[in-house]
């Protein structure tokens, strides 16, 4: 059986409640000319998976919508407001602790859905259910060690060799390494500091050069940030006094 | 090329944009012991795919959990509040209208969330996006047409011979018929009066017989579920304005 | 006396804090050529205070705005957002609490508050507070039996037969039958999936034929309406372990 | 024809859109051992009915919850919050101006309403209807006039002579009279100054005697602050450039 | 040591937590064309840091931003809206509270904010923090005995001899008495019942004679307001069995 | 005349109103045995100033509370919750906006306020301000070519010699050298994933070491602070299309 949300039952679910239970963050979003709009939700549900079968957790149905609002401007971007998406993981963490999980992960593939994942852990925080929010722990010097594209900078993984490598892994088929082409586009100076379309300066929505991706690449990469979660996740249960889960090391 | 997010690119989004977007909406919830906890968002995304193909329209990505407050008392069911529902069904209808979309369907596979649905229509036709909220037009009806098994009564279609046929269409490698088994449970008098935990008089999570269910039958009724759309995507579009899409009749 | 609000003062109040709680929603909206625009407020708040009789419960102020987005195309009606009316449910709610009572019941005489009505409900069940909703239990069938004339259809009773008669029973000095006139409208093929004003297909804004409509009508049907409220308020009680209101039967 | 939507159809609402619109703010709340818990609705919907016959504006049916805090520790007191309130009438004037009305004026009868008022009446100034918020302007000096008792002190007209002799002139039928007893409450020296509750120093209910309250009293105190509106209605209408009403001098 | 958070280590305000805790509340607003626009922000403090040295209690950092709404037509006026002061206030005390003090004290240098501070200090009660909201007690009689201009009327004490007396005893550089002239305007007739910009009858922004101040009015003025408040702390305090912090009397 | 609303009138604030204004973001909040609770605050303040000065804009009063939850466990620490710390930013923006000043900048402080502080600017562009978002850029090069100690690492600078500097710089008076200790906290290795008291781990409420500070080092470091706002602040504007301010260069 797998711990997931999608093959589990309401017995198994009960059953398993005293396992962490793991919450993938995605978005609706451009992913350049190669990519479909769902890539962060894909790759933040098998990431997910792969660390719930790791550490013998339970993966939760993903959220499909993030805040995506500096992509706007490309059209398949849909976005929800920070304090919508802030809401929507308040309540799934309501519903985890009800069941009767002792903390919840949320694993995020979306860099605009920081903030508000943030902003839900303090709130849950602050009604008993400890939460952890991981990104991809890791991942820049994952990507320089397995990719050989040069990174486009700012700690951009979008639509560029680690995010296309990944799909292979995950969802060859939606992938269409034909249309690829890379860009490296020029940062504004101001580039953080104000409210910013990604559109102005970049044209095709790609960053980098996704073209030497592999999905050998991919899977490599998953399950290193996949390794680098399990110190993470142990600190955590050891903080929170929740009995570490007993993963083979 | 399918018009579907999860295959699509963002230049597809945008060359697309003239056309209907399909928006489904699914639940995290019980589905008694032989369905997963994803059974309301597989088959609202299922029938919306097949209704985007029938009449050219895009689907979007499902919003995967609902409002399931009345089976919390089951584990593995996760609910947003009717609020936060709402508020993301507004969020994304506000995407859907900036990039350009004559209109929105929502495409509801689960009860409960039948009001967010209507609150949110209201507040987006307050600000211009023609919404058309459809649940499964004409379910009883089909129903009773295509299964052997008596009904649990009430208007209820859930973990049933009509779900689980719908499951075996679409996503077959996660029933289990095994394990299902019969309920008819015996409604309260006081049934749809008040706040109601359907656990209080349903033993298994599920309400009827699934046990003659089968793949043909699901597929049967999907088709006839998306038929039946159709004359309301007609009137709805006539009144609305729009070019009504040119569907093969 | 009367154990209604409008007529006790704060220590009949206190002294009857062990009763049910009995809360009439009524509406601010177009009721055809003949009726006055409090029409839902008036029938709620007679029929609660019929039932808070007959049962020795205590029958709050009514609520005299409701959601009546739908007929807002027809001047004279002036509606709450469904939030706005839910938080006042809500607060009543909490009010009825704080002074004792076990329960609220909720009385609709108006369609388009259910969802708010429900989702107050809800919310004050998950603090404590049983909530029974009642609208009119059984008014198709009374209808039925009482009227000559014939519905309108989709479960529509307004400005109709009915209304009229149950306005002649409790307000007979408002009721201007020499202006009614029947209207038969044909509802659109879409109606009930999409916001949708009833003056697009509703001239007159009264649904059938109000002119057979007498007190005694009125006078039955609110009487059997009353009847009809009785097992549903047992069942509640004993479900929540109210001590059951010892009405005379 | 009565201006007040109790009586009138929605015809007549469209008829009388070019009128101003009167909203009285009425409260659920202890008024002592001799007066029901709905005299600030009705005292307040019998000014606003009365200012509405004088200058032909039209009559809103009446806010029956209002923020009553300071009262709750009295049974029968059931408030809104005060956020709660501000969105009732802000809703209400959304649909006063949908409608047509030039302006709203909110005819308040309880203290505790006037912050939520006001606030209502910026919101709605903002998106342009003008709002003219009254109480019952002039009262102290009119209550000096035509009273006997002493009055409680720091403004305060509440269950006393001049609160039951209104009650008299517009619902003597609910007045007993012989439940009246004289209370001159000691006021707290912070009085005004924190969160209090009135019945920390307030027993009976009753601010002063109410004993000498009659009908006669009632009604011309009702007449004077009628007059007393006039004038500052007229300054209301002429800053907005609303056409003065033409009401018989 | 003085007990402000602006001298303050954490260690200190640790050590302090038993003691009544001050938030002057101030705001950004215009104050003619001699005063800046930061008066009412460095009059609550100053107020606030006096009556926090006579009692020993802890001042706050003030609230720097108010509700100014009806001088917004001047320029240099910048407000928060009535929900997000009161929103800001509840934070605050609650963080107060989490420290451990058993009350706060808003002392409050702006007619606009005091329907906030009033909505707060409820929030902040029902949740069991005692609040106790000050403007500057007595100032009308204060401003009587030491001042020799005549007051503008209608309780109005704005940018006169008053206010510029206070910010020489305080801030003595940023008032530029030779740009001072008096202003004495007339009153619209309904003043203070509708949403009204003062700026609609009032050139300069002063209200009043401003020449007169001299610094030592205004320490002679902020002394008195501090004593005024003595009574009603300690009342304050006994009514909420707060160990009477022992001022020198 | 310096442009400071501390110092100038509504007609300079009017004259002021086509130059861009700089919102100072403080917090209140522990800053370790030898600070004052209003560090950031004051250090907001100053820079904001500084930065005013340079380039002729306009300094806002500073928001004294910000969102320093991680610190609540150090009493003398009072936070906003992000929802309204962005509601107050947002309020004041729309001030900004009415005045007429062409752009907004935030000037912050303190981390915590970052993802509100970037909320605000996108809900404030989304209605037409443009909002640039400075911390201090170039800080931690800034440091490093200034301190003499070493960091205490993870981008922290909190009470140390930089804080510590900045502050001899701005505040002599409440700097408290002699209590000054340094402290290198060992961080969790979950640090940035989970929400977390610092005080967990971190002792003093220093980061580093204080001890080497002086006020030239401050001055210094804020005047590249400020000389590195410069060049985001033309890309901002040239952006914007917004008359570069002509600093002198």
């Amino acid at each position: 059986m797998k711990l997931d949300y999608a093959q589990m039952t309401w017995g198994e679910a009960g059953g398993a409640s005293d396992r962490l239970a793991i919450l993938p963050l995605g978005a609706t979003e451009q992913h350049g000319p190669h990519l479909p709009l769902t890539v962060d939700t894909v790759l933040a549900t098998g990431v997910a998976r792969a660390l719930a079968d790791r550490i013998g957790a339970v993966c939760l149905p993903p959220i499909t919508y993030g805040d995506a609002w500096n992509n706007e401007a490309f059209p398949g971007t849909i976005s929800l407001s920070p304090e919508t998406l802030a809401a929507v993981i308040t309540d799934v963490g309501r519903g985890v602790e009800r069941i009767g999980h002792p903390a919840l992960i949320t694993l995020n593939g979306h860099f605009g859905n920081r903030g508000p994942a943030a902003e839900a852990a303090v709130r849950l925080a602050d009604v008993g259910l400890p939460v952890l929010a991981l990104d991809y722990p890791g991942l820049e010097d994952i990507a320089a060690r397995h990719c050989d594209s040069i990174p486009a900078g700012n700690h951009f993984f979008h639509a560029d060799e680690v995010e296309t490598s990944m799909m292979f892994a995950l969802a060859p088929d939606v992938v269409r390494l034909d249309k690829a082409a890379p860009e490296y586009p020029e940062f504004p100076e101001d580039f953080g500091t104000r409210p910013m379309q990604l559109r102005e300066f970049n044209e095709s929505g790609a960053f980098g050069d996704p073209r030497p991706a592999t999905a050998e690449k991919g899977a490599a990469m998953i399950a290193e940030i996949v390794e680098n979660c399990l110190p993470l996740i142990a600190a955590f249960c050891e903080e929170n006094r929740i009995g570490a889960p007993a993963w083979p090391r």
